[in-house]
């Protein structure tokens, strides 16, 4: 039931935050990453903004001024703070963005209670609560920069991003060429960037069953991979050479040891974890050194019933483009994908940080090429 | 033959530069725009680099400092000064660059004369001749840079990019859904990044005739294209804000009338003309203002045969990504083409500034999406 | 006794931040401010690492990661957080830095207690308090700034810098020409940048009794101050252009009335107030539009005694530069002052923030002269 | 007469121009440096646009397009070719630069040879030329940062900056305190900011009677000058550090020698000649290291007659500020001086690059701390 549904989604974005001390929950350390006391508002207004405000008769919105503080880039829903201030703003407290939360979620409650829901008002609803769940890993990856860039490396709570080893052997799965079929089909959610099942023609390829090991990538290190540019990009050797990059991001040399920084803290580097926090440009390069290449987003969905995915966001060599037939929503929910697909990549796959029942083989996650700060990693293919 | 092909292909370099006054090889306005000095030496630099110092025995090199001025990217050939300060280099003169030019001519053509060139090394030649021939479409388009970005508005020569208009009506060419085969297959010249002739799946699609107009592009302005957001991806509209963009590059408002600064100067806009110097994010606003889209790459190379072109660079839809078995080649000029597939997107066609034989409808063009300085254009597409 | 008065300022500092929010004392929306919960480390730092760590046997440090994240810009006691990273560190939580302070307090007291400190001691611990002082003042403006730049105005408390109004007319002090005596003398503190009392040769002068009003700086806004460079320096009208400047930090006109945010709130501004916020670049301006100019630091001391001065720091015409005979100490504490002496304008005064008993007629004030954020006013001189 | 002078020093800017080629006149590597023919072309529009506009009945601009291009900073006088874009443009052409100094000259000419100019008149003339040998210092300065910044190391012309070495022992010359008087007196011409001789009181101080050499300044920098903050301003040393600076400008370490490049090339560092290129940064610390300080304005000028100077500009400890009574002129002229007068420090002397006849000891000239391009070079002072 929608109302179950919501409450426990709801409860979730909560329950990710509390370990956290109020000082946490306020930093903003780059652009890229929010303040967790935004994405619990920010997702809130969703709910307010999209739901509440338009289809609950009488409701009086929590605070006006919120709208500015936590509209994040729906253009057509009025002025916003820009990206790069949200971690100026002391106020709304923590204490008030979680009596924020309250009020909405009572009138939600209450609204999903009584209402009889429309189709599209329902599939409102839905997508605020996936909105909510992206929100809820980008939590998790946020609190880990925030925390891991702190000198005191402090840590959020047990061993959440240990990462897991799958002892068997790693092997490549061959698929012929042909016409297969991508694309979202049945009856659950999916953004609309997944929507437009088409044809697709693909050459045959070879595709690894397991993701990259922090290992393996130690040896592409070792083996100079950072220093010799003909494995790079263009665009990705400048973007090395600028920030001085010469490890996966939350990897620290300390006393001759490779050190990781995890969620319950600094650990030395397990070798059989899958590698993580890489950029598209490190693994186009780590696949380049090892004369393969990263698979297309076509060649990950259809060969992703046969091999093991969900650890790590998977880079593909596809950027991030409109399907066939794509088509924009009108208003401000159209602004959710489509507005986006320019200069990113495909990452497929799903996370450690991704919500239960948020993954989907059909789900086109994006990423700007430079992003280390994803629960991101690496799967190998061959053109045959 | 290959000798006289030489010969013809590097005059036209200097018969391109021979209305420049000194003066205006030298300057570098932007860093995407290089002083066109430095395009005569850098195209110079290739056949002395690659062909004569491997391959002519006792070849003494012009200059050894020349590799530092002229190198532009090539990682695996040494130092290299910086895209940015090629503006910043008096010297060599110009009329040492064409001293330079004559030493490699002289030297070139003797051993094109006299020397029998296996397939590998006539590749090489044929590859630095279609080199040159880009940095001469180059030229033109910096050229106009250097000129139009001067308050004097200096007038280069004749009517060269006028443009010229088709009176016949616009329509829209359907093709239906199917496996069809893009990419170079043939005997002549291709870059490497055309090579890998390949099946791809089209859905069913339209493709206009010819190209949109100024006219047309005008009317986009005039209802208010550049201040609406929904028609504009969001990186797009964050560019257009950023630099204050409200119309194509080389348009000025001028006493209220459109002025277009062309190589023979200002002139009054031409409604019929294909409308030029656009950037993605503009062409891309535009079709989604029209309730169209841009072709893919494949649909324009499918449909090729069937559609006026050659006067516009055309932006697709598609990201510059490498085609299925695509291979990087060993040594320098590996370094070619494959670096730069990533955050790019394709232009097909050909410009009123392509060379001659230059242009085949397999010609993968790339730019960055914010690019208006290169002559393109706007072709649309429907997805049915 | 130096341990009451130890404990009196340590306790001021905590009682200014008594009326924040966690979150207030964490963010950073500028350079120039520093977090609030940072000023209360670092000036317990000053005393941890100055007093405790070589002169009280067997301290043992509160955590030696502090160093770190506390130290500002003592460039010989080691490695520190850049100043723009301060507010990117959720952690130390500001109940630890209270822990820090209860320790380092009671280890300061204990030791105050306990020994008998020998002169130069003394003077170190006198220079911790005043340090604190200097951070005291610092939160004020830097309270201002944080809570003044979010959205929604949030109230810091009581009437604080509503400033205070003098009834009594405006006049110009005369003061002949010749030889005056400028300089710190006596037995009390004083700063090394005071020392060496000296001769210095002024013209005659005049200068007002009274600080320029709210009211008279909104006839230079009338008349075009903002708009008519002939007033401005050259630096301070790139200044204005860049950052869109047209009126002292902190005013905001709604609906079409001038409104002034105070540590109490949005308030209606006070044509009587002595205006506040304003840049030297302002000060100076508004002075060439009156035909008349700032006053010398030596001036304005000379005349100390002869006008109202206490409510705004007081922009001076005079670089700050050492005094003659100046000499920095050694080790750290010649960090001090010495350092600074470039590319500075002295203010000389003190203001609504200044904690009781830290200002003297002697004291140099010195801050960059595109700086707002300070409580700084205009007072104007003539050169005759 | 003027009319002689006039041609005099207007020829003397082409002399130094003559053994340029072309492309030299064109560039601009740093915003700090203008190309010269834009020093060619401004200093000609001074003349024009102050001159013949409003005084010569009937004068005809040359080209009405040139206000734009070469106003440099009058805000007076119409819109302007933003500092950083000088290097951008190819035209005027060098030749059609020379055209209008020619049209320019032949009608200053005719001008001075009919016309009985009045006592303002004269003094205008007078202030164009002297604006023009300061241009003509700065064709010197900029030129070699041209040259001496190009991979090639070009010549510019003989023996020009290798700077002489005076083979008397240094010493301290001594001066007591009291009164003084500084300032501009007599009939000559002097910029408005020499003007109001004024008394000043100094301390006792010394003063070294020659400049300090390479040899001095290589000990610094043996001793770990550039790597020890305490000798340097905090701005300084982030100045230093941001740009990797480790020796003055133009010094470069070769195969283990000191080499220097001069106007005439490339050469060794000869350790007897006074140190040239050196910021106010590097002047300071090095008199830091020493022990010792920068002479005042007031002190360089009340030593200027026992001291040997002309072949360094000096850096003072004086920052640019007004005189008492110093009043801006009305108009465009006003913009001259006073409006830089912060954040730049005074420099004294003269260079061996300075007109002959455009030096006096009450001449102020000023730069930017961080400036080293300058022929700038260090005295030392000691308090007593």
């Amino acid at each position: 039931m929608l109302r179950d549904r919501y409450v426990e989604v709801r409860n979730q974005s909560a329950a990710i935050c509390s370990p956290l001390q109020t000082e946490d929950y306020v930093v903003q350390p780059v652009a890229d990453v929010s303040p967790p006391k935004w994405h619990l508002g920010h997702s809130t207004w969703f709910f307010e903004t999209f739901i509440l405000m338009p289809h609950l008769i009488g409701y009086q919105v929590f605070d006006p001024m919120y709208n500015f503080v936590f509209n994040s880039y729906y253009e057509s829903v009025g002025a916003r703070v820009v990206r790069t201030d949200r971690g100026n703003l002391s106020r709304p407290s923590v204490e008030d963005i979680y009596r924020y939360r309250a009020y909405v979620d009572r009138h939600m409650i209450s609204f999903l209670e009584t209402t009889l829901l429309d189709t599209g008002l329902t599939a409102l609803v839905e997508l605020g609560l996936n909105h909510e769940q992206q929100h809820q890993e980008l939590l998790y990856t946020d609190i880990k920069y925030i925390l891991g860039h702190n000198p005191l490396f402090p840590i959020y709570a047990g061993q959440f991003d240990f990462g897991q080893t799958n002892p068997q052997p790693n092997e490549m799965v061959h698929f012929g060429e042909g016409v297969y079929e991508i694309g979202f089909r049945g009856e659950g959610f999916c953004f609309d960037n997944e929507l437009g099942r088409h044809k697709v023609y693909l050459g045959s390829f070879g595709i690894s069953k397991k993701l990259v090991t922090n290992g393996e990538y130690l040896q592409f290190m070792l083996a100079g991979g950072y220093t010799d540019f003909s494995y790079w990009h263009s665009e990705g050797w400048d973007w090395l050479r600028q920030h001085g990059i010469t490890a996966p991001l939350y990897w620290h040399k300390i006393d001759d040891r490779w050190m990781y920084y995890t969620l319950g803290g600094l650990k030395e580097l397990q070798l059989d974890e899958p590698v993580c926090h890489v950029s598209f440009y490190e693994a186009s390069a780590f696949a380049a050194w090892k004369g393969m290449r990263l698979p297309t987003e076509a060649e990950w969905e259809v060969a992703s019933g046969r091999i093991d995915w969900g650890q790590r966001w998977e880079w593909t060599d596809s950027a991030y483009l409109p399907y066939p037939g794509f088509k924009k929503e009108t208003g401000a929910i159209g602004e959710y994908n489509g507005k986006f697909m320019v200069s990113q990549m495909v990452l497929r796959g799903a996370s450690v940080a991704t919500p239960q029942g948020h993954s989907r083989n059909t789900y086109r996650n994006f990423f700007h090429p430079r992003h280390q700060w994803q629960f991101s990693g690496i799967r190998l293919a061959t053109w045959s």
